[in-house]
């Protein structure tokens, strides 16, 4: 027999507050009733608590249980992504008799097939996805907490600058002799330039039970950039991208106030109480930094803000 | 004169977090009295909230205001690195009035002179070193609140796969009729195999106030793997650090509980309230993921646990 | 009509080298006869040359033929992963009747089923698969050059420290009064201690025709370090993998010789032209930096130098 | 005495290509002799060949090597980059008696002192500077080949997509009763929207024994993007940055070409024999991927391209 060094007292009597695994890459197939499955390559965090009496956690377990709840969602179509982290999250706990906290992370790339804004050609797009789960003991129960969320690039423009690119071309314009109503009448058909950027829009949404479509999520965080964007643009397709986003700039504040809006309308089923974060990070063209953008509140919070009942 | 868009009114009226920027690098040179000054290349995030009444903050009051106290700390030595930190937090703060809470957060590489551990020769060795930086505005005043911290690396070797093979060769040596004396007097100067891995241990610290010298910090950190590392190992220094690392073989558990009792004994001047951020992960060489032990509580937490006053 | 400004004459005649995409992540789905089909994540990226008489190349080209073969690629069992990659540069290269160059570069993790060592759990596991294919015009022909290649994670122990532990310890046994004979029947039994990490062992091979089976590959590579490693090891899988790594201690010196001697064992029927580049990266656990070591060569050469018919 | 495994012969006769290190930190300091010395935190890479006879390198004196240099470069006012890294190159293959060829990379982030655009405030600006130095032996002698290089961020407006959005404009103006001369001086006074995103210029030149000013190749490189960035702008530069970005828009295609003719123009003295590496690389606002145009050459192929003498 193999001693069992993990089982005994440790020299510090210390609880701590997480014990676990980080980047465990696995490859994911959940089966869907009526469509084709979804496959991801994801990668996993996974933890549980450890108590002040015992020298270190059985971490086998917590792979174990990966890839056990991973071969059921190969074959039986029970499971969404936030169903499979919840219950990896549930079993975890339950594999560690002495830990009464069990926490796991899921962020994957997602290919979901997609076509470019004019010519209509199919193409990829790819977004990523994130589920948080965390379950723990209470009185004899197992409670769960789930987060779904998405990080979707896009192309955001800046207000500002094009403001600014407006009032000098109409004060250039003035020079030539043109008219206010004039002046007027052609910044309104020519998309004056501004600085634009890839942004990326994240949104996590606790669950709270609820049924929270993923594909929401991605349409949320799309609407909330100056405009999509594409891996095949054909010229006609990129004409409209461009016309797009300059007519609906958008500070990474302005981003953010969007999704909370949107969210707000689209998910009157969530309750109050349930957390939302909200980011959006634009990689500035005209700096090296990244501008990020947040909002972290509950739905209550957010629907009294905005006056939505 | 340009517009300034970000001082209207927003079309979704909503207050935000955080807004700010991420990836700011620069050449941070501290003074010290009677010292050669640091030297840091250092990247800065920065962020204040954003009330419901304006569409966008004013970011590079944000850049201005570091360059500011960067360049005040290459002429006066005034500074270290928490106070630097703090004084950017309240500038950034006061520099815009809308908001009522500014943080900062730095991370930076941060060589300091080392030497081998056996023949001594002189060569770097680089430390991250971390801070953050809240100011928050209460009944008219200013508040701040720090965390001063460092990211060491360090090779930790595994105690359970040591004991292991501890007990399969002591079967081995009974079974070449070794007694048990002999085999108890061998198992102890032979360092057994187990496996080992470069292993990074991070501490922060709430500083309440209180001067938390880096290079303590440095010092526990260390301290809590089986041992330290080099760039530069003569063969002699090789052994050594070998050596050392099998006599105390850690678990990412033991690491974070060595930390914790440490920070206590060396910093009794630190109030109970004071918040600390344990965490060793360890790269794991027979694995292709990471294991993580993390430990968050207050100071009074921590000492209650370990029955120290 | 939108204008074509990238077929316009350039302002600096000057050709290039090469001009394309980097980063293009697809989904990739191989249907093989009799098995399941193959899942990827991959990463593409995909250059023509462009002459000195035209201003741009169509990029969006590229994105069309990759997805017109990834399509054919799931519907019809007839790619493996290089010729999936030269088909794609033969259909870029056509594509752009201006070129007379293409290439492209593949990388991928890929999951594949593996068993722990002792227990047999049955678990997956990770590796990288990387293809270079090249095509190009020469007297009216298209001809093209593969590289196909794989990058696996192990476990790397270093004979320079163990065989000084074994020395000192030696002379630790010698103290204690062991005879000679005794100290060499102890350490031939107990395993004695040395600096082990993860390693990355990368092999791409030059095709030339042939067929080079990916597993193949992944066996040479594993082969070649001190011992494999798995996601899931129980305690009897975590004895044996350590115990393995140090009965067989390697520099990165020995893993590339290793790897060399293999393929050319292995791939016999691979001509003495076609090119391989061998490569082993250790995370030093001893240091912060990392140890390489590295072969490029022809298989001709490496022949010679082995006296390998 | 410890044992020296390296010098033994090794199991699999085969010479390597390149055995050393990666990713060795270290800070660099400079002394310039009438200026502030120039401060680096560099990242080394170090390589030298391995005979078949022999198992292994002594890494350790590579380390010794960069250290010594380094020190010498903080006391004496005698090296710039390129020296620096030739010095390191030859003494590491001295230093390996066995060995034929040495090989060093360095890559270093270096601040230099910025102002904004317009309105001329004072700022730290971020550029890479690069440098690769082999040495080799050759009946008896040492030779050397450096090349210098930097890499430099700004911002590439899209020409095609300007041109797009110009002809639809001017189509819409013409709807709204403009006259062709009307159209025509509008679109030269209103800067029109595009993409732009953040572009990275790369230079690499062989310097054949000619002093490169690593300021002059950061010119060259910013000269070939569509405008400068800067962490600062305020309002009046952000405007400034934004029209001056409209009013060059440039392809990666364009970037390389015009790098190409400047490195011609400005560097008369550099042999045709010297090599040059040009690359461009955007982020594209617009797609996930990132766009790259390249051109290696020698300083005569591209002088005879451009019909420079």
């Amino acid at each position: 027999m193999l001693p069992d060094v993990q089982s005994r007292q440790p020299e510090i009597s210390l609880n701590l507050t997480r014990v676990g695994a980080e980047g465990i890459r696995k490859l994911v197939r959940i089966e869907r009733e009526d469509k084709r499955p979804v496959i991801l390559v994801a990668e996993f965090d996974i933890f549980v608590n450890l108590p002040s009496t015992r020298k270190g956690v059985n971490l086998s377990r917590n792979f174990e249980v990966i890839d056990k709840v991973l071969e059921e969602a190969t074959s039986r179509p029970v499971y969404n992504i936030e169903n499979l982290c919840r219950e990896i999250a549930i079993r975890a706990l339950l594999s560690h008799e002495y830990a009464t906290r069990a926490e796991i992370s899921m962020k994957s790339e997602y290919m979901h097939p997609a076509k470019t804004p004019s010519t209509g050609v199919k193409t990829q797009e790819m977004v990523n996805i994130l589920c948080d789960a965390y379950a723990w003991k209470e009185n004899g129960e197992v409670n769960t907490r789930i987060m779904i969320g998405v990080e979707v690039t896009g192309i955001t423009a800046c207000p500002c600058a094009q403001e600014m690119i407006k009032v000098r071309s109409g004060r250039e314009l003035e020079n030539l002799g043109f008219s206010p109503e004039d002046i007027e009448k052609i910044l309104r058909v020519v998309p004056v330039a501004t600085h634009n950027q890839r942004g990326h829009a994240t949104i996590k949404v606790e669950t709270a039970g609820k049924y929270i479509p993923v594909i929401e999520l991605i349409s949320i965080a799309k609407d909330a950039m100056s405009s999509g964007t594409c891996e095949i643009l054909k010229r006609e397709d990129e004409y409209e991208v461009v016309k797009n986003a300059h007519l609906h700039p958008m500070f990474v504040e302005d981003s953010v106030r969007v999704m909370a809006r949107l969210l707000a309308e689209r998910f009157p089923e969530l309750p109050d109480s349930a957390t939302v974060i909200i980011r959006q990070e634009n990689e500035e063209s005209i700096h090296q930094h990244n501008v990020v953008g947040e909002k972290i509140a509950t739905m209550g919070e957010i629907r009294k803000e905005l006056g939505i009942e």
